[in-house]
């Protein structure tokens, strides 16, 4: 950490924040400069983030050097982290395809569409039983009835099931009923959720905030890490952009970021991201390339009767045929598409 | 609403919307131009907001004419509302100043603080015993113990308090010991906690969060009121911005756009907004020319010993001045601050 | 278009605005709903989208169905447009990869980077003569000379060349010199600026300023093309995002939107959307993945010593590696990357 | 400024950053930390500026310590600047209104709303003659006759004027009737334009661009200043923003921060910033109130048949009652209102 002083310092205030800096454990080293005067913060700058140096009267800024994180960092691991949903790996060179409809609507709905996306390629079925909807007048979705049904329908084709919660209070009901758990955008800093939700130990998809820096996306990841669990699978489904043409903006940079950054593995949710089936190809394909660990599609048959977000997924057909270019573009980057058994 | 056709629809395609705009009770008005043929909705088309009509083949766009919410609706209700705080009157002309540190650290620092704020102006006392830290390492709050200090203190100054809930777990809880309960800016769209207070038929501070448009931030408001009570003030506490200058950007434009759509009172955090003291004075000068209802700034006597987000805070003597040019601003603009009996 | 009425407009109100629609030679047609009267337009809106309608009292919005672009429009032009750089074919399948140093600073230099950027599969070079640098103390590019030794080093490699222009007063200057004209994103609506480059009906490379949505990319196009040419490259590199750990946000889903709304090809240019050497190769791959017609990367052979951006340009033989992927992704597209004679 | 080195740093690598700090003639501070090593530079850090220090091998981050600006920063000139218009003063508790149409359409058009604007006590006359409009077919202004207007009706009634200028080869043009040039948001880094209009030694309005941090407008007024004036008013106008409600978003807290920052005068132009009357008089307030030296007001007399922006153009009537309250806040805060003296 370097603690920037004013122009107009006294000596006064530079042993102050010296004996600040010293009272912590941690050593400072002064350098006067022609126009200002810096302090390079010396051992483990971790203990000082908490504290308000910026206050300090004297002081211009502070720049912290290295991450606030630990737990979610590459320097810390190194490897990348493989998370194994029910025995579909994500990361370090596996490649997983989530797909389903946006809400659990009945057996029937989920039945055709797990046929489906499993016949295309999926290998994680996704379906929303709690939905948290912008209207309090919109669907909510079926609740543990909701739940029943994907838990029936993934063992029916054996495919692993993730689906979203939001409520800490229901985190065990939820985690007996899903594979993997999600936090969807809107809850990337419910912090108390994050922790309910490490504690099970469960696989977590965590979607990335819309205004949330890839460090805040990280910090949240760190949450759950620091409740003794590794299994984190990182989503980039969007953040708030300026032009009204699509749902969210699509930063797909934040893929070859997150891997600069962490171990963790990182896929992308082109659905939620553009809102647009038009456009959901082309910047799944993009995710792909830019090098996610997974692809996140909603589909559903009869996106005009969808009760939830119709308008965003894709076809069955749509799908498959994305799906199709997707495992060639896998195979061109070296990647390994995660399969299930075929179904007997 | 109004439905917007693709340029190469089909017959039979328009046919087919308006027979599902019909089946809902709603009557179908076609119009065909030169260029594209629309069909305008009449009837109430809150009954087609939750129906993915974009996802029908041949239509091209969906256009929302009424605002999706009701009861947080000027329209419905063109009288302003006024929060009533244990006391202390919010909107329709009262203007309100909530101030207190961060987060609550100890009884000394309360009573140190709520002493120079209520001596300044300030009616409401605020202090976080849960606090929604971005990192899992920092100070997250004393919990119940805080609560306590911060009651204690409030009745010793005779202040209502107002303080944060973050888990609907704790809504009971907190309720107890608070005469307003606060919705922080990452807590906005949890619509599960909204609920949650909403029931308590408390005041409500909702804070807006950082990537929430006005209308999301009415919504919020409206899961809150669809509970069945009207106490709920809104705040601007500044939206992600792309200049790190500050560390959001203040949206004072947002006050008089909630006073047009909403007869819901919003105050201004010029504190979050901009989380730097030298900028606080006038953005708090700004948000209430703009005609806010209330303003809430972070106070603490020691800035640089503070457990939380010190480097943001007023000291109390730069907050007394501030008080007093509100004032002064509040008398201008005809607006009654709303104050407390002396402390006898 | 459609104007819809504010729910207390009167008679009066309603018939002067069609009036006022009728005296265009439009036709206006009512229609009354339960809580709005709305207004649709029969005719070409283009005649009504400088009106201000919105001011007319009893107005509440005004929501334009057509875009306001024409020619840059798919619908006017539904076959892919193939724009051609000196031989080098952008568009319409075919794939250019356009590369070279951000600043030209001398023939040496020049040389052993077009040497390297040819070998590697590069079809067009760049580099700035005249350069916008956001401090009038940075380096301002080698003017003339610069062009000049542009144009050499393009002759004896063979490869066509594009350079940015900024001032009206040099186009015709730079048009001597350069097979393509940039204009910048910092000029993409210097409207002065885009019709004197229309005019010289040279190849123009449009760069999206860095608050642009598509729709006024597009518009900026319509500015050029309104001069009488139609060979314009559209080129996405990056807008302005709220992590301050890119440079820019890079807007993946802006190459399948333009290729929706538009004939255009457009390019990508992960350099500078991302600011950062380690995250170039993922975004250019991409930027491909997701349909670009064409990727263009700084290259400098010593960044570390570039009187520009060095920061952000990769090595030759980073740049080489990445080719060499971009030609394999290509062709699993099934496009074709635009290639020279190979030099005797 | 301060290097930071990468974890795996080499002392060779080490060796060769300090040999190229040095080489520039300044000194550099070596500081071993526990997890990485940093390097002060001493000395004039401006030197370094335009090096890509970030291309060195071996650092990972390097960070200005000074601002980029100097002309325009407040430490070197405490003083605040006082821009005198014609005698119109702006800056140094001096406040002037600004009113007019966004376009001159006609004298009598001109003199009806001069007349109404400089009764309600402006003191400033605006008018385009030349705009920059979105789309091409949108009506362009009237040009040098626009001029003639403008200054005519500005003589007319004694009040000094103000116009935009878009292209360099009409800044003479300009420069012959304008007492005061405006450079408009698009061309805030038209880096030929600021450094042709620098060159007039005529007060400048620079009006921030939508994607512009506070320092991008300190640099872009630095290119202006660096020709050898000082007379630079800066205005806030929006900045691009997510809320479709708004035409941009008005970041207030730009007013005290360039007031933090730079000894240069910054007004506000709340029309730009909504887009919509009924929010414009809140932001002028706001404004005022966060310390502007100034308001710029658009104001017509007939909105609905404006010939540009009337949609967002407050009536006379509107603008008289407006710039009553802003002279009483003025009063307020202590400022004095730049006043003409009586019409005769």
């Amino acid at each position: 950490m370097i603690i920037v002083l004013k122009p107009d310092v006294t000596e006064e205030q530079i042993q102050h924040v010296i004996e600040r800096v010293e009272s912590l454990g941690l050593r400072a080293h002064l350098s006067r400069g022609t126009y200002r005067t810096i302090i390079g913060v010396i051992g483990d700058e971790t203990k000082l983030q908490a504290e308000p140096l910026a206050a300090i009267p004297g002081v211009a800024e502070v720049v912290p050097i290295l991450p606030p994180y630990k737990l979610a960092s590459r320097e810390a691991h190194p490897l990348p982290t493989v998370v194994d949903v029910a025995g579909v790996k994500i990361g370090g060179g596996h490649v997983a395809l989530i797909a389903g409809p946006c809400a659990v609507e009945s057996y029937e709905q989920m039945e055709t569409i797990a046929a489906a996306v499993r016949r295309a390629g999926a290998s994680i079925l996704r379906g929303g039983a709690f939905k948290p909807r912008t209207s309090p007048y919109s669907f909510q979705g079926l609740g543990e009835e909701g739940l029943r049904i994907l838990r029936a329908v993934g063992d029916q084709f054996g495919m692993p099931v993730v689906t979203e919660v939001m409520d800490p209070r229901r985190v065990e009901l939820v985690s007996q009923y899903a594979d993997m758990l999600q936090i969807g955008a809107r809850n990337m800093q419910n912090f108390t959720l994050l922790s309910e939700v490490g504690k099970t130990q469960k696989p977590i998809l965590l979607k990335r905030g819309m205004s949330a820096t890839v460090q805040d996306l990280l910090m949240s990841a760190e949450y759950i890490l620091s409740e003794g669990t590794s299994q984190v699978v990182l989503c980039e489904r969007g953040v708030k952009g300026f032009d009204p043409a699509t749902r969210n903006l699509f930063d797909v940079a934040a893929v070859p970021l997150v891997h600069q950054l962490s171990h963790l593995p990182i896929i992308v949710d082109p659905s939620h991201a553009t809102g647009r089936p038009d456009l959901i190809p082309a910047c799944a394909m993009a995710g792909l390339a830019a090098g996610a660990d997974g692809v996140h599609v909603e589909v559903h048959h009869q996106p005009e009767k969808a009760l939830s977000d119709g308008a965003q997924a894709l076809l069955p057909e749509q799908y498959a045929e994305l799906a199709q270019q997707l495992k060639q573009l896998a195979q061109l980057l070296g990647k390994t598409i995660s399969t299930l058994e075929p179904v007997q």
